[in-house]
């Protein structure tokens, strides 16, 4: 499969140096350390994340006012190294404290630890927060929430994003977090694995005719493989699941999130958005909060995934509806 | 090939219905004409573009302030009916005229030419830009400007747009819209032909390892084949034909469109647009706006295009960075 690249080495400096050029205006960029930062702001904690490259245009696409303070990229599928995202602890602490926000990818979450312990050291204060918004199921009796990080992780930074402009501090944002991400849940379907243009990492093959439920984003196995049918037949696979995870009433209220996963078009986006669109007004389900494109990717896949949001908390769709400047949101 | 739809026939009213469900607070639709609008205003030339689907998110993703008042949508890669269009002038004109963006397909250009001529028998005032900047070439010696319309029709929405919500009247904005159209060119690269969820009309074929150079976004032929290499390699050939075109010197000054054709990664969109940055700056050009992303699609044709406009009116650089709540610019 060809692939739009030059050496393969440089693929992630090649995209943010040009992803940088256009945003050079608004925008910083440390080249060595592969860091994207927003003009810091006083009096204002601020919000890292990052992790492997290939899940654009997550994450230095939504480094902007209202959401990331800044993002730090890894090679491709793999999580930056811990001096790169102790860098970035370093360069954006401005004195009221820095917040990560970590995809639960286990070696994410060890690299974010161990550069949060040495800022910790030099006298940053430091917090996490960890999305895993994943729900893949193995079937209705044994739940097995396998709560990996995904596309949720969009609504963390926009919310999180909103509570930092608005002052929130540090162990705010850090208890806003975890009451968000308990509240958030995530499932996709893949209709083709992805093919990296480096080792491909991939740990599943997919018939032309099937689909599989419940991937991640870096080519992880799903729950069920089935063949394909139709957009409804999707929707219904995980609405069906997500309604076994919430134990939703009708006249609750979510914020939902369509995300292509790579090479969906967006029409399908949207055909298969109607489909969640009339199967949660069917449940009696209040969507506040509406939002489809590809926002984190896993390359070339073709598939789609549903984040919902239970919107426990009045602020979250005002939040949600507030304006960033974020090129991608 | 597997597409997340339901109902072939069904596939634009879908479509159009899950993106209405996302903007219904910001937009109306028409759902028997297919028609997507912003809220009116008064003393504004209302702006109409549309042609088939396929190519999302154009054309409804730039109904917004500042670009876009309407558009309206046809079948897969067939234009809307004269029917259609005649509806989206009548209810889009709050008397201060129409003007209609049109990409410069035979069959689209007499569809809208026709709604034009009844809407004008009612007492309408309207104009029409047409929009031909695809330049595909056989070779050095005998340029042959196939002149479609393809994904720098976004420049022109953006650009009338903001002339429009500056005040400008119908006849201004004819004679600035085909001032810009004249300063437009567009080539694009396919590294594989789109695969529609309907009967495809796709003309040609590509080995594994070709691409190919110049074609258009219907499935339409492009000027030559070759091995694939590198992102450079397609930068080179784009680059090198546009200078062709424009016979361009050092110190000029140009705004530049990166365009995923549908299925392309936006990491290989940003390392494509590191190597157009580095050969334009080679030429000593100028480049006073860069915009990367997915705008005007061939459904999920893998490639890129290169869009360059020539920024001879000082305006046109801060037009283009205008605020605007298009969803996709």
């Amino acid at each position: 499969m060809k692939a739009i690249i030059n050496q393969t080495d440089n693929v992630v400096s090649d995209m943010l140096n040009g992803f940088y050029f256009e945003h050079q205006h608004r925008l910083t960029y440390d080249q060595d350390h592969q860091i994207i930062s927003e003009a810091l702001k006083t009096n204002q904690v601020a919000l890292i994340s990052g992790g492997g490259s290939g899940h654009e245009p997550a994450h230095f696409g939504y480094v902007a006012d209202g959401m990331l303070t800044t993002s730090v990229s890894g090679r491709l599928f793999t999580p930056p190294s811990v001096e790169q995202i102790l860098k970035a602890i370093q360069m954006s602490d401005v004195g009221d404290g820095v917040l990560l926000i970590v995809k639960n990818f286990a070696s994410d979450v060890e690299m974010f630890q161990k550069a949060k312990e040495q800022a910790v050291t030099q006298g940053h204060s430091v917090e996490t927060v960890i999305v895993d918004d994943d729900v893949s199921i193995e079937d209705q009796t044994h739940y097995k929430k396998r709560k990996r990080g995904v596309a949720g992780t969009i609504f963390v930074y926009k919310l999180l994003g909103a509570y930092a402009r608005n002052g929130a501090s540090l162990d705010t944002l850090k208890k806003v977090g975890d009451h968000i991400t308990e509240q958030l849940h995530t499932l996709g379907v893949a209709l083709s694995p992805a093919h990296l243009p480096v080792e491909n990492q991939s740990t599943f093959t997919l018939d032309e005719s099937e689909v599989y439920y419940g991937v991640g984003i870096h080519g992880e196995k799903g729950y069920r493989k089935e063949p394909f049918e139709s957009s409804e037949q999707l929707a219904v696979e995980l609405i069906n699941k997500l309604k076994s995870i919430y134990m939703w009433k009708p006249g609750e209220r979510f914020a939902c999130l369509i995300n292509g996963l790579g090479s969906t078009p967006l029409m399908e986006q949207y055909i298969f958005s109607h489909d969640v669109k009339r199967l949660m007004e069917i449940e009696g389900l209040k969507i506040d909060f509406f939002k489809v494109g590809t926002h984190m990717s896993s390359y070339n896949m073709a598939g789609i995934s549903l984040s919902l949001l239970k919107l426990i908390e009045a602020d979250w769709a005002n939040y949600l509806q507030e304006p960033t400047n974020a090129p991608n949101w």
